[in-house]
């Protein structure tokens, strides 16, 4: 009886801790950047990457790896860390990554995520790089854990313990890390005009309030779980920077919800995947305005010319992608490169709500540990 | 009815195209290696690679792009290329590559992957890598198309005309030629011992005969194809090497039978997809004994903890897996890095037996084209 109180004080008044911690993302983003991100100095104050700036800044590769939901923060910051940073970066499962045989030289830097810092593949394959020569930097979530010790820098993600075993909070506590880690960098490195970084310092700073404002309600959400909480498929479509959005968004919904999900770069759907669509098949796409929005109205067309249904996340007030869709759930609008740390959050609230409405135990999902400490 | 009669004949007695296409690997595989792969001389002979050798020797990157099958052929490459070339790889979806704007420099060598050589995403980030001072090393299939000449060397993979829209023959020709240059470059660079560089001759030469072996009795597959043809979903599982594979016997059973098939690195089901398994669940396992034969067989036991079906891809002979899956398909061994060129060939029909099953136009799936020559 008593643990049953502390469980639901602890929730805060919220169902599910997974529920909770959609909801924390505006606190737990702003405690993130809070100290490091200092727009009104021009500033990004990281000890980790200052410690390490020469090794970051000389990169002749970043390879980034990681297993699920970190993995696909990984996925993201390759488009960060590349348009910005100008420094080629290479994602890998961890798993893979340790068994293979990787080329890996003592200019490259291994950048490792892992939310309990626990991650056995991830862990495993930080010493093999380490042999190898190259410099690691952890960014993990859980203070003092196995990964934060193993690697030579890194960086916390301070978004405050996690228990909910579908990872939201920590995905865009990471996402955060990895822009501040690639603004500095691209500063440093001279690649940024002063303007333009200091609209990208400024417009991170507001991701939290504009999370808040977002999060004011999500009776769509809801709304659009309640029509297809029985629909036996998803497919999540994205470009560029909300690709691994979308691979993210299938995740959520196939940990918590059971229903297989999968997420795709949207231009690949013509080479496979568009076979699946037919009038049963939800589709989610990612369509805010910033990235290849005429690219991505085109793929919802051919969505739509199959009798998919269509459930866009667009930008607040977009009306061209509202006549098409079937629903729309509207996001904020930001700078592309942040664009990730918007659009994941009503892909969270979707799932949660799904798999209530399906009866599925949101925070503890069969066959899942919320830390993967074995292989 | 003469274009029936005249279609019939030149499906060579075969159901299908796709089925025939199937079937002609042995000999496909052989033209792809005709004139190429001298193993009593202890040579590869490839013109596309000459040329570009010093380029190729001394490439400081290989970014690889492609779509659908294609990018899975590049998916392998990676692979094979790391492990015996040394030289790091970047696999990209070509219709990602093209609108972000990627890390390239004079040093990286591009390699465009294509069977049609008409595939519109792939021809543009040609065109945006050339105009970047890449140098572009196309591998397709029919000759003289926009990528063979817009490429500034290449490689044909001769597996002759691919009718059926999806992709088989072409699959395991690219995959042909890609382990063709890799063993190449890695001899010219001094990094295989005489020896192992013999014996990958002689066993790459060894291939189309075991494929012809292992294609002169489909009845396993269809046995359980007949089995299964009414699953909603299927998962594959795959490390390594056999990863890719895994995505692309996914592929082909989304492609033409409209089954959700998707395809992972087996160590990944922990961080997700394990959620989604339950008695209802058939599992495709690729398990040669080549590569993580343990681990594999670890991931087999997780998923028939949670009484998944498993359907393993085993080497001849095998019985420890035997015992715990409940079908296996088997395979001739052969070295790990030539392990996709085999494993490949039972998915193929299955995917295709349980096509047929269901009633679906195998050669021409409901909206997909043959050649993506539209974005």
């Amino acid at each position: 009886q008593l643990e049953m109180d502390l469980a639901s004080i602890e929730k805060g008044g919220y169902d599910h801790f997974m529920l909770k911690e959609i909801y924390e993302q505006p606190k737990s983003i702003g405690d993130t950047l809070r100290g490091r991100l200092l727009p009104e100095q021009g500033l990004i104050q990281m000890d980790g990457v200052y410690q390490f700036q020469e090794k970051l800044l000389n990169a002749q590769r970043i390879i980034i790896i990681g297993c699920g939901t970190s993995w696909h923060a990984g996925l993201v910051a390759e488009y960060i860390f590349e348009e910005l940073a100008r420094i080629p970066v290479e994602v890998e499962y961890a798993s893979e990554f340790r068994y293979r045989n990787p080329v890996i030289t003592e200019r490259d830097v291994v950048i490792a995520i892992s939310q309990s810092g626990e991650t056995a593949d991830t862990l495993a394959a930080i010493k093999l790089a380490k042999e190898r020569g190259a410099t690691i930097f952890g960014i993990c979530n859980v203070v003092g854990s196995s990964i934060a010790r193993e690697t030579h820098a890194g960086a916390y993600t301070h978004a405050g313990p996690e228990i909910g075993v579908a990872s939201t909070k920590a995905f865009t506590a990471q996402v955060a890390v990895l822009n501040l880690i690639a603004i500095k960098l691209a500063h440093k490195k001279g690649l940024l005009k002063e303007s333009y970084y200091h609209r990208l310092l400024n417009e991170l700073n507001e991701i939290p309030r504009k999370i808040e404002d977002m999060l004011k309600s999500d009776a769509q959400s809801r709304y659009i779980a309640e029509l297809y909480k029985d629909a036996p498929n998803f497919l999540y479509l994205g470009r560029g920077y909300n690709f691994p959005v979308a691979l993210e968004g299938a995740l959520k919904l196939k940990e918590i919800s059971y229903i297989h999900a999968e997420g795709y770069p949207a231009a690949e759907m013509k080479h496979g995947p568009i076979a699946l669509i037919d009038e049963n098949m939800p589709v989610v796409v990612i369509a805010p305005k910033s990235g290849q929005y005429d690219k991505i109205v085109s793929n919802i067309q051919e969505v739509k010319a199959r009798e998919g249904k269509v459930i866009a996340i667009v930008n607040d007030g977009d009306s061209e992608i509202a006549k098409m869709a079937d629903h729309v759930i509207e996001v904020k609008d930001t700078m592309e490169v942040f664009s990730p740390l918007l659009t994941t959050i009503p892909l969270q609230l979707l799932s949660y709500h799904i798999a209530v409405m399906r009866g599925c135990n949101v925070d503890q999902p069969r066959n899942l540990a919320k830390s993967v400490t074995v292989e």
